[in-house]
């Protein structure tokens, strides 16, 4: 990521940015996510027409490495009992004699496939719906990921696939695109972009983990994404997106190239408007699949780990088709 | 867990007792999900009728405590980044000024609420479908829990609330109950138990472990559940079972009291059968909701993490109503 | 630990307590340990007469349980290789064939015999020297235990043992002693306090942790120890006491029976006059040989690990006779 | 680490070295530990002449990355508790208002300047002193770096400036020397080397790790260090060496470039012999003022975490001249 001396305060850029603060009562910690009841739920089971089931976390602690936002770590998995032990007379004895096995994980609860609590991000001193910043400290006493998952999320998605909309296998470092470009994806795909829809988009950028290693993958890092702009900001808005679920890190691109701010969009749609983020998906099999049966709306369901005052979970997301 | 001395080896108290290794080939992982499929997910999303959700995981790394089996701990958060880090000059600095919040976790995966890999528990030198049991040296390299989550579980769920069904805040230490006992809380309920069914347990038990404290609960350690008998693992082979979900740690009463075998049903249901074990759920608003408009069947959509190599992970499974 | 609603606030009870701010300039981080230079190394050195060899650590991550403050946990190790992935066919290969063992660890940096940070403790928003409490943020960008472990601490120790003293097996919960009482053992043992002396204090609790298991030991927590007052914090600064050094996890009684403040030791000769804390040591070995040869002071040395922005650090001292 | 795959089988190489096994009992755990007695104690307490002090631990948790082997990891600082929770008011409350700070790390036992047990590394199914390699599994229960940790280490210490002594800052990648190479080394720094010393070598190599940049340093990862032979085996076998500590991570070239076998002293001295190894220091501060003063002996101390079952832990050793 490439500093750029010269950007704007984000508080400046955004001084005229609408906000949905108080919208939903003053205790309000999953924002947009209110925009999902019961006719969104019963639309979404509507769309399920062959029972076919796709799950989109990335693999977690792989030995391989996980791709993760620079200066965090993959998930660290290890073993604290296994054959092994009864191999040499250490395993533990119970009744009857079953062995088993057990392990443990440390991760970073940004490091995965997960949803970012409402107050991850912040600028000017407040969080979402305007608590205060110094609610994060040790732990988000407000606007954590736990509301998030005792609510769940259930509703109609639609996969955007912006790489192939583009023939290419994945978007380039630092490659951008608009709402104009998720509209004109959509009508090539045929399928339309409703109201309260859940936009899942691709571009297929984490492949390159694992296809060139590294430090060639972090080398000036910068992630393809959604630009910043006034009306992409009120098209999410008037479309009262409620969740927005992409294939890369950190759901836009890294550097605003207009602007030269780090994710104005986690300012804009997340701490300003309540739109909940989904990152570091995996949509590749999806993709092959709507590609395939030219189905690109269906049932999307997911719910992160509760964990108490997290700046975000893990979570394993299921789309019925 | 009190250890019975006179208990008799769990391989020869199952010597008898049916499996379905090889059933979906030689290299199969996820059991009798197999038997979940788009007949299944289509029937479960049929089941949906008002576009209610719960969600059915406990909260994760709670400062009050996790209730984890003895010898396990809760999990932990800690933070790594939050408001005070700029409020000291500490924090790190973006284009354009953004603030953030980021924090990790140590968990053991089997530590809250989660779905056991097929693999987890053994006897014999041999897991699930007949891999040797040093294939979980250092990690599962056979039946983790990974391909589950590839998978994903989509179905009918059925809620059987026992303690409810007995008139009980929550069963005591060491109830029990047998296949019988399910019916007639099914029949009492109101709700058929189908072939391929998810069958959800509720005992209501680990509320005790905030209402008692930690030392009252594990004074003595003995969960209510599910009792072995041929009868019973023939009646979960025949209704094919995919999934047992429940509100215990374990899933089954910890110590048969007939034969004194620790845990006898994780070996002839999940290392024999194949059959899923999701542990550790909160149902208490999902039964109260139940209760009160009596439909105790709905669509069951679950998802654990992608742990690479797991014995377990962490889920936070989606009822749909 | 019990609150006593009615303490005075620790700066009120300390506002006429002597501090060495500024005494060994504006940067210092070391405090007390400034005492100790080459002339106390060679006075150190010249009492070693038979060259017996004594360690003060505390096991660290004992299966058993280690003793620690309430909230705190325990070491964990954990195994991340050893001969039973070549068993399985899963270990590396190196040229060669070696095989070997790795493993890693978890740890409170305050859980085991350990060194505190002079920043450890403050009040007022100042901690030693002065610096803002704020410096604590994240890490201790100020009296870290790092400059602590960069100079190493070597000095002339004196054993005063207050258990064998009061011909008890271990002090009792909450018993407490004054520099009076330090004075009487020392004479007792036939054995003189000097000017820069090292400290150390033996009371046997620890043992406790084991032999009555944790619960009792936990339960009603309360350690023995010094007891302030303001003539035991000028006797400490007049005597030029750089180390304290203890068998107990705070170095003072829990709390202080007199004023009800808690721990206000760690405030007045820590934070106040920069004396360094060496807590939860093991000194019945070392204990037993001085009652046997009747020489109760010894070469100490001592250098916790290195641990950048540190609270405290684990440290294994050497005693030399 | 270039692995030649023409390398013999260690065992087979070293199918002639010399072993200690039994020397010390059947039941010995420090090996060559066992020549540090009183004598060599007080040997090493008569060279103390100025009272200079020195500790020899690398940073820990350093922010900027620790120099570790492929494949581990640095070890992770976080905080707990620290002034911002009193600003946010979420900081414990106890009698009398002190604040404190509380952090916890998570590290590799072999990933700090650390000594490694005698059972850390073997071939042939047997560890040090003939005991099983299956005692390694899931924690080592013979020969682990405990006992190492329970006697200390003290004797007469001799810095060996290998790179000083060919005029170069740091030895190059893969550079090796032998004992005749330490001869004219001691030789021309005017110090003998004699009977059961602890051999300190510097090779200045690790501070490549921050100069270069870990791409550069870890870029075909090749440490200078001693080289295997017969005769080398056989000198440190007469000059009865306790103990080789180093400033390298695996105190030996990576691979020895006669025989292609990685790291064949770890199993011809540690294993066979029983010589202690400690790696990773920072000896540039010793060696500078060596080479000011003339003196390269002096008293050696060391105690390495008393970590239960570890394969290593870490230690800041202290010098004293």
């Amino acid at each position: 990521m490439t500093e750029t001396a010269s950007a704007p305060y984000v508080g400046d850029l955004l001084k005229d940015s609408p906000k949905n603060w108080g919208k939903w009562g003053a205790d309000d910690e999953v924002g947009a996510l209110n925009y999902l009841g019961p006719a969104q739920v019963l639309a979404a089971v509507a769309l399920v027409r062959s029972g076919k089931v796709f799950t989109l976390q990335m693999p977690m602690g792989n030995p391989a490495g996980d791709p993760v936002w620079p200066g965090r770590r993959g998930s660290e998995r290890y073993m604290l009992l296994d054959e092994s032990h009864w191999l040499a007379d250490k395993g533990p004895s119970l009744p009857g004699g079953l062995h088993y096995a057990d392990d443990a994980m440390s991760a970073f609860l940004q490091g995965s496939t997960q949803y970012d609590a409402l107050g991850h991000v912040w600028y000017d001193g407040e969080i979402w719906n305007g608590y205060d910043a110094t609610s994060t400290i040790g732990g988000m006493a407000k606007a954590s990921v736990q509301p998030i998952a005792e609510k769940g999320v259930v509703g109609r998605g639609v996969l955007l696939d912006m790489a192939r909309h583009r023939g290419k296998e994945t978007l380039d470092k630092g490659e951008t695109f608009t709402q104009h470009d998720l509209l004109a994806c959509a009508e090539a795909q045929g399928v339309e972009i409703r109201q309260r829809d859940i936009l899942v988009i691709r571009t297929g950028f984490l492949n390159l983990f694992h296809q060139l290693g590294k430090e060639a993958f972090y080398d000036g890092f910068s992630e393809p994404g959604l630009t910043y702009s006034p009306e992409l900001v009120q098209w999410f808005q008037d479309l009262e997106v409620p969740n927005l679920v992409t294939d890369t890190i950190a759901n836009e691109v890294t550097i605003d190239p207009e602007s030269g701010v780090a994710l104005p969009l986690h300012c804009a749609l997340m701490r300003n408007l309540g739109i909940v983020f989904t990152e570091i998906c995996n949509l590749d099999k999806l993709a092959a699949d709507c590609a395939e049966d030219g189905q690109w709306e269906f049932m999307y369901t997911a719910a992160p780990l509760k964990v108490v005052n997290g700046t975000g979970a893990p979570v394993n997301p299921v789309v019925i088709k």
